[in-house]
């Protein structure tokens, strides 16, 4: 295969001041959860990406003082000579593979509430955050923007010792510069406030000082260059694309050798929009601007995975540079299929935002529904392109169901040399629960998971695929397999069962006529009334997509949560708003912190889940969106019979995905992941140890020696 | 002094199975962010504690097998061989001092995300969880639960070798045994399942597996005995005092060495209840059936800080032992200072639960409104009782401004040997905001801070303290100080300027006589209307405070805010649910989600704040709490004034408190001790460096070397 000829843009070098760029792949500054405390993590994270053709790597956000402490979220940190020590190996990790470290320098200003550090913060006026409204900081005097400076060329310069090729400084988000930009932040009356140029003048002298101080490093600056309307963004009190973005791009210009373009505000799902409410490249009309204006190499984002789409974003002018941060945990090895042509290799983020949201609800590692790799490059030593082959290629194995987990499972033994792997399902295809997932409004992406997995499969495995087949517990005795793994999935519980209230809900089982479960609606097409209650006991999406498809199609829908707005999930994979202002835009009527308790005769009651004060809803069908039990009755069936077992000749049997625990689809693919790569160890049920980065007592030096050559795979 | 002789049944040892402990003084299982991978941390937090007179102190929940991950939160772990390594220096620690040391070994089950090590869960029943409503676990096969049982006797083997004495089973929460006990959350029809007995089978038989496989250590529980009324518990779907919770210690009672007994559920707190809603010793009723039926020792709990009420809660049969956590924290030293009779050095607990809100929000370190040396035992090496001496007693020192940090960091000065501390504040009493605040319903307890301070000032120190003083710039001037500490404290805006809006609210001032600030109105007494319309912009607990004093005078209030309910802040203290139904009680209407933007002629205009659907409320008044700006004027003027410092010998300003940001009062009180201890370093602006436990790569070993004699402070 070769690729191409148009896309052969996407290999030119280019020049960043006295940097060249190999390519035209760049994997902005995103959070994995590794920050500098866990170096080994984010030194085989980053140098994987270098591996697989980005050719800059960044960091995520990069804090080099101690009142920007977001804890408990994780970012890294230039404060002392650890973290350079530690954040070296990262560099290592990436220049070893001939791509360009960069580091995203960040001064997080009145967001943080330095919960670890204890300090006060500094801000341009004194006013809380408006997501962490506990968060106040100080309206810094002149003398004291002055140290503010300082502090940040420290940082650069501590950045430059780790070696850091490619400086960002930051200005999105929660930033100093653009916490002065914005009038929403910034109420000063002295030369750092009111017109344009004095909301300037912190950030222009900053960057004077850091040319003055690093002349062999790229500076560039990554800027939101339009925030947007209300209530996505500031309205008014922010900056637009095509007035003060341009300006502030045009005014830089001369003092920054790239510029890393996006859009939005601290409210970031504007930013990193997940699937199921926007395209690809969705942020062109806005980041087309700082082209207009700027001399420099422009970096834009805009979940990019299609080659065709990049080459045009490049060739009509938006930008020079593809950016990319959920696209490159996806498949770090997106520019090397680009570049090979091994288009049908490329494994597609689907912009389900549950990198994200392992962030936003805290704590690494980073989880990737389509690479069950992505944070597991140190600690397990997994490598997203290479199968550890295996030493025993013989047992016959039986993989029941082919849902995520089972797929996942069924091709990465392929991928090990396992010769004979059999993948049943009784369905006419194989994916699972997402062959009728992705046909609901918003998520035809998700496909991508079951696509890929298909022709991995077909192209580059033995496995054989049974489909259309229901085994029955006399099937699999008889089946020959020596090894069984169940991957049976799960389905929507039918009595009302759900996480508030441990108990069925009086009177509403998904038997009778009048409740149906989402399957039974989407794939039995139950007949279901036009005026429609929702109760969503559920914490992620299908309450809410259930409430939207019913609207669409248009029933009159109440939705009923225990939550606090929509899929409390749906906070931490930034959907939340946009998924609250869908609902109401459709009519639909929201009840949020409210358990149903009982319904009978077109009436359900519900009870305020603290107050326990009653309401009624009245409805013509009932929509249970409660939770998902395990099909496991097989494997228990098994489990409980070892006389059977032996005299079948199964040797061992596993259960796998929601089969075992209903859970997000990441962790579906994760687990099917685990137990082929770990298959022929002693007892594969058991994750085998993997490296947990953290301080150790009286530990032996060797216990602390990283080098990125300890980080090479095979 | 010596101590009253009826509190002398406190220092009695007593039996507890194989261990004896010295006295009475149990410090309960309680996180405080070290967990194992934060040794240090750990060893000396707990250590000091030791030192203080407890005669055992024990972890927080220590999980033992990977599936029982509740990351992000922070539990201290027994997996690995390092666990154990850094958990021993916790126990030696522990037993430098004396005291015994324990663990609660625990496992989550179906709360566990096991977002780290992305394992599935397992419990008694599959159902999600009611907290964590991502979660949910395989529904364990007999089989299953066997592997379950010697999972826990694994964790228990590793606790003892790890040095620990006390090996509590954690009964409460989320964990096994409880989830076995509880309707609630077992819903089995095998063996266990149904029956009480059945219901216990799983507990019962951990139980003698652990008294088979240990014998030198002392083994316990620590049970909730009653879950609670619905909305705060589980209803008749948990167990209640008089009946099962009282059954089951009956029944365990031969297998266990001590009861630790509190009450509650997952929603814990009424467990770790506020002080605003619960008396001390609020759990008797319920603990009280525990010594009905045991013949063991028994531990409770109750935020008890008075010897008298411990001495009480013995003599009458509700227990042996004082268990504390929260009291704990505050003052390590208050068995201590019981035992010598210096009960005006007890620095009670105010029951304010922002320890408690630090490990919910998530991250280290706990921070404590008492006690600013919490959690900082270690890293920066500072210690409750003990003040380093100063090198340089001489420099005269002006502190204007005693509130909480003016107050603490007089009184810290002063224990270090400062000889010339002038403390001058306007009002006619120190304390500062907390003058008015603690007058609020159920703010009594916060007045604890001032108190002891004031105390501390009086007779431990020469400090001079000069009230009813207003000073003016050039009072600073001529006062002669060489030194200048400003902790002029903050003040409610009056302008509507907030967090969510960044901007005043249109037609809204608190200059006019229809809108009031919380100061306005307590402590001038402005007058207010019948029907108030409270706009809570702020996001601790001020809004819904004034809400409850003008609902309780008889007021008609609507309180509006953007968060969830109320106060979003008041979740992390474990008060939201409380605060709620108060409100609600009152006939509060509370209106979630909405932004008031403007207000004129007795109407508001309230939008949503994704909608952007608008609503009016009419109102007579308007409470006004939107944010406090800080009174840093003087500070301001004096640095912006080098030449009127040099002239009036004034070497040094610094600036503490809410005057430099507005922030809880423990940050508050935590400023005034950071800029007292540190008052002689070079720059004491810049906090000297702290320890930062981490995983650093080429360290020398040295730096992991740590063991309990490097732990001593003085």
């Amino acid at each position: 295969m070769s690729r191409e000829s148009r896309h052969d843009i996407l290999f030119e070098p280019i020049r960043l001041g006295p940097k060249t760029l190999g390519n035209r792949f760049w994997q902005v500054p995103h959070c994995n959860g590794a920050g500098s405390d866990r170096p080994g993590m984010q030194a085989a994270f980053r140098g994987m990406k270098a591996q697989g053709g980005w050719g800059a790597v960044f960091t995520e956000v990069c804090f080099f003082t101690h009142d920007s402490d977001i804890t408990p979220w994780v970012g890294s940190r230039l404060i002392d000579s650890g973290d350079i020590r530690n954040l070296s190996v990262m560099c290592d990790s990436v220049h070893e593979h001939g791509a360009l470290a960069g580091v995203e320098l960040t001064h997080g200003s009145s967001f943080c509430l330095n919960a670890e550090s204890r300090m006060p913060g500094r801000a341009p006026s004194q006013i809380p955050n408006e997501i962490e409204g506990m968060a106040s900081a100080r309206c810094m005097t002149k003398k004291e923007i002055r140290v503010m400076q300082r502090d940040h060329v420290e940082g650069a310069l501590k950045a430059r010792e780790a070696g850091f090729d490619l400086l960002t400084i930051f200005c999105g988000l929660a930033t100093l510069p653009n916490y002065f930009l914005y009038p929403f932040h910034n109420k000063r009356t002295d030369e750092y406030g009111g017109s344009f140029e004095n909301r300037c003048r912190f950030t222009v002298e900053l960057m004077e000082m850091l040319r003055e101080a690093i002349d062999d490093c790229a500076i560039g600056m990554r800027f939101p260059i339009d925030t947007l309307d209300e209530p996505y963004g500031y309205g008014d009190q922010g900056v637009r694309a095509a007035e003060e973005g341009a300006q502030f791009i045009e005014l830089m210009d001369d003092m920054v050798d790239y510029w890393d373009i996006n859009i939005g505000t601290l409210n970031w799902g504007e930013d990193a929009g997940s699937s199921r409410f926007f395209e690809s490249n969705h942020q062109a009309p806005y980041a087309a601007h700082a082209k207009r204006v700027s001399k420099k190499p422009v970096v834009n984002v805009g979940r990019f995975t299609d080659p065709d789409v990049m080459v045009k974003a490049i060739n009509t002018g938006q930008c020079d540079i593809i950016g990319a941060a959920r696209p490159s945990i996806a498949d770090p090895f997106l520019p090397k299929k680009i570049e090979e042509g091994r288009y049908e290799d490329i494994r597609e983020c689907i912009g389900c935002n549950v990198c994200v949201s392992r962030w936003e609800k805290g704590g690494p590692p980073i989880w990737c529904t389509q690479n069950p790799t992505s944070g597991e490059e140190y600690r397990r030593g997994w490598h997203p392109e290479t199968y550890v082959p295996t030493t025993d290629p013989n047992p016959s194995i039986l993989i029941v169901g082919a849902g995520p987990a089972g797929l996942e499972c069924a091709m990465t033994l392929g991928r090990r040399g396992y010769e004979t792997v059999h993948l049943v399902d009784a369905a006419p295809a194989v994916g699972g629960h997402l062959n009728w997932v992705s046909t609901l409004p918003g998520f035809g992406a998700w496909r991508r998971v079951v696509d890929w997995r298909k022709t991995q499969i077909d192209t580059r495995t033995y496995v054989g695929v049974q489909l259309n087949t229901m085994l029955s517990y006399e099937d699999v005795l008889a089946s020959g397999a020596e090894r069984v793994i169940f991957a049976t999935g799960s389905r929507w519980d039918t009595s009302g069962m759900s996480a508030p209230l441990h108990a069925p809900i009086e009177g509403v089982n998904a038997e009778s006529p009048e409740v149906c479960t989402p399957e039974q609606y989407v794939i039995d097409r139950k007949p279901i009334g036009g005026n429609v209650l929702v109760i969503d006991n559920d914490a992620y999406y299908m309450g809410s997509a259930m409430a939207q498809l019913l609207a669409e199609r248009g029933h009159k829908v109440t939705y009923a949560t225990y939550g606090d707005t929509v899929g409390p999930y749906l906070r931490f994979t930034l959907e939340e708003q946009r998924m609250y202002e869908k609902l109401t835009h459709l009519g639909v009527d929201m009840i949020a912190h409210h358990f149903t308790v009982a319904a009978a005769d077109g009436e359900a009651t519900l009870v305020h889940m603290w107050s326990g004060r009653e309401r009624t809803v009245r409805y013509d069908s009932i929509m249970l969106v409660t939770h998902r039990v395990s099909e496991c009755e097989l494997h228990d069936r098994l489990q409980a019979s070892p006389d059977d077992m032996r005299a079948s000749g199964i040797k061992s049997i596993h259960l796998i995905g929601d089969a075992h625990t209903p859970a997000m689809i990441a962790q579906s693919v994760f687990s099917g992941a685990r137990l082929a790569r770990e298959f022929d160890s002693d007892n594969p049920d058991e994750h085998k140890p993997f490296i947990r980065e953290r301080r150790l007592v009286d530990s032996t030096e060797a216990d602390y020696r990283l080098d990125a050559a300890s980080l090479r795979w095979n």
